[in-house]
């Protein structure tokens, strides 16, 4: 990455200043890797700003220890506001809240509305949605109510939202999307994935 | 992501257990955004299970106290063992190494040099190269040499090789090449980069 250089002088009667606090929807969509790694890179540096950042992963089960899991919640253990919640079926507040077994439909709609609140009350600077392009794809949360919602967002939140599949008015109204897209991939020769690359 | 699927059984006498620890060249290319956090959140993975991770950045300077740097120091300092050096022409050793001040090309090259020792003697277990794909573009390091170093690595040390341009020498190396691909973009808009989002 090389830093910034503006390539129109945009004519919006904002200083720079207020152009670089504008909140940023950020979408990393496509068939290839990194999408997601490239989002907690995104936190790791939001954290290091001191920003308050949420993750809330849509599809990921909670007893998956994943790195980034590890990693993030231990910085924010450190110092600073770290929110990390893996909000697939096995997520222990929802199934309480639920008083028992969810469905991944129940868990992903639960999820949205928890985030939903959030946003309204701007609880994060940063915010990763990972895997959220699923339950929009799949009909379980409404596109038009994500997309009112995040339009209508106060303050400077950023939002992440990560995922193959990415409902085209969610890419409409995104600042920056960037497709992954695969061009060698170690699955085709029969790799399978490893601990410390994958996960 | 989701965990891999194996779509082709592999007829290469290995193991599952072989092929998963089989060394792996990834690169990150392309016009788009995400290269080097996608990478960034690979080291934090590999943190995570206790390996050894190397972050060489070959463009950015020293004196660019970027997020990446900050969390990921953070976390060698923590536990375990990782090494972050910024390679460019402000690197304090480089300079005191050369006596004086160095150029960009010195320094990419000592660079190199320095990163080829070390996969000679199994440094790390995780190498993110960021960045480097410019100085063999512009033909300061030469992409042959580099194959070479990359082919005949001893153990399991995994490489990440970020940037745009990458020589196809070393895509045809590759175990993985994801292309980042722009599809939107904020600075097309007018906006400048924002700390916590672009470093």
């Amino acid at each position: 990455m090389t830093r910034g250089r503006i390539t129109v002088e945009p004519d919006d009667g904002l200083t720079t200043r207020g152009r670089r606090n504008r909140p940023l929807l950020i979408v990393n969509t496509g068939e290839g890797k990194g999408k997601t790694s490239a989002a907690m890179g995104m936190a790791m540096r939001a954290w290091a700003q001191g920003w308050a950042v949420g993750i809330y992963q849509f599809v990921k089960s909670a007893s998956w220890r994943t790195g980034e899991y590890v990693a993030l919640t231990r910085l924010g253990e450190l110092d600073g506001d770290v929110t990390f919640e893996r909000m697939g079926t096995g997520c222990t507040w929802m199934r309480s809240a639920h008083g028992g077994e969810v469905s991944a439909e129940e868990a992903a709609v639960a999820a949205w509305a928890h985030v939903r609140q959030g946003l309204a009350e701007e609880r994060h600077r940063l915010w990763v949605l990972d895997e959220f392009t699923y339950p929009m794809a799949w009909g379980w949360v409404q596109t038009d109510e994500v997309v009112e919602a995040l339009r209508s967002r106060p303050g400077t939140q950023h939002v992440v939202i990560t995922g193959r599949r990415c409902p085209q008015p969610i890419l409409d109204l995104a600042d920056l999307v960037t497709e992954m897209t695969k061009v060698t991939h170690p699955f085709d020769k029969g790799q399978k994935g490893q601990a410390g690359i994958e996960w």
